[in-house]
């Protein structure tokens, strides 16, 4: 990569980071080519040289941001033995989240603005799906009986608490997390009683 | 009641149910009072008998009609002895709600606007701990094992699917009913092993 193209990478990445930003103060619809601009330390020219367009720019900077939010979240579960840990970890995550935090107010935007933008749609359901899946390979790399259905109510569970919390600040996460661990059991109750260790491939 | 209080009933429910059906299509903001004059078929000097400001009469539309919809697909649950059964019946009937309905696009921009609205916030959150109690005593008469945490982690995945199902129309709910239905077993596995009917108080 020449450091021509470097700078280029450097002011797009810039670009998309400002309207991330600007989307939980200004709205969706409220984020101009000018703002970004602005709050990018560019001219306003230059935006057309990074993006195609407005909608593509918005897109782009929420879906980017969003897949960011799930990552910095998931990531550190992979160190925990106990599967139910892990989700209990995960929720405490959610739940020390600033209910007022910007990223919070930029998944409510992106859910509105998803129903005037089908590529929007799309790449948010990307993002869920890979939310679901890395959920999925660990609970199956700690030997939970049933990986897929738990992988998929957590997904469904995370996101209807992160809208409960958007809502109310001190939602409690421990019974939501109560009732997820009980379904993390690396054994299936009904063929095997003796709780022993289930071992696992991943680490 | 007089004929004359009956009158004023009808022509507020009448706004307000306007102002409900507006929200969806011409978002939260859009909504002026003269399109919900015109909806209502009232003059546009009406609205103020009946309502103190466009802010309570968006809030009151939003939030009847976000309990009508919990309402609509919970009240139908208490007639089906197997707590499982409902659990999948209550999914069916959110997959069964076409993802363009208004209603979704309803709870979506309610979302947002509860991020600069206190009073519908609280509203909101009202709401979802009537769908949780409700729940919660329909698993407490099927005899579930822990009904708190389960009313909880359905209420979640509930406001979960019904955000991923807005995203993607084909979203299949039987993973999660899989694993909530686990959840719903009438007999706690640990301390009673019989499977037998437990009788409910409640039909």
């Amino acid at each position: 990569m020449t450091p021509d193209n470097q700078a280029k990478i450097t002011t797009r990445d810039r670009i998309i980071d400002a309207t991330a930003s600007l989307i939980p103060e200004l709205g969706w619809g409220g984020v101009t080519s000018r703002r970004v601009a602005d709050r990018a330390g560019v001219k306003p020219g230059v935006l057309h040289y990074h993006v195609a367009s407005m909608d593509e720019l918005l897109r782009l900077a929420a879906v980017r941001r969003i897949r960011r939010f799930f990552k910095d979240r998931v990531d550190g579960l992979f160190i925990l033995e106990d599967p139910g840990n892990a989700i209990e970890e995960l929720f405490q995550g959610l739940s020390s989240v600033d209910s007022q935090n910007p990223d919070f107010r930029l998944l409510a935007e992106s859910l509105v603005a998803a129903n005037r933008d089908q590529e929007l749609r799309v790449e948010l359901v990307d993002s869920l799906a890979e939310l679901r899946r890395t959920l999925i390979d660990l609970f199956r790399a700690r030997g939970v009986a049933s990986p897929g259905p738990l992988g998929v109510t957590v997904v469904a569970a995370i996101d209807g608490f992160l809208l409960q919390r958007m809502l109310d600040p001190d939602l409690d996460p421990a019974p939501l997390v109560e009732a997820l661990r009980s379904l993390a059991s690396p054994v299936s109750r009904s063929s095997r009683e003796t709780g022993e260790e289930i071992t696992h491939s991943q680490g």
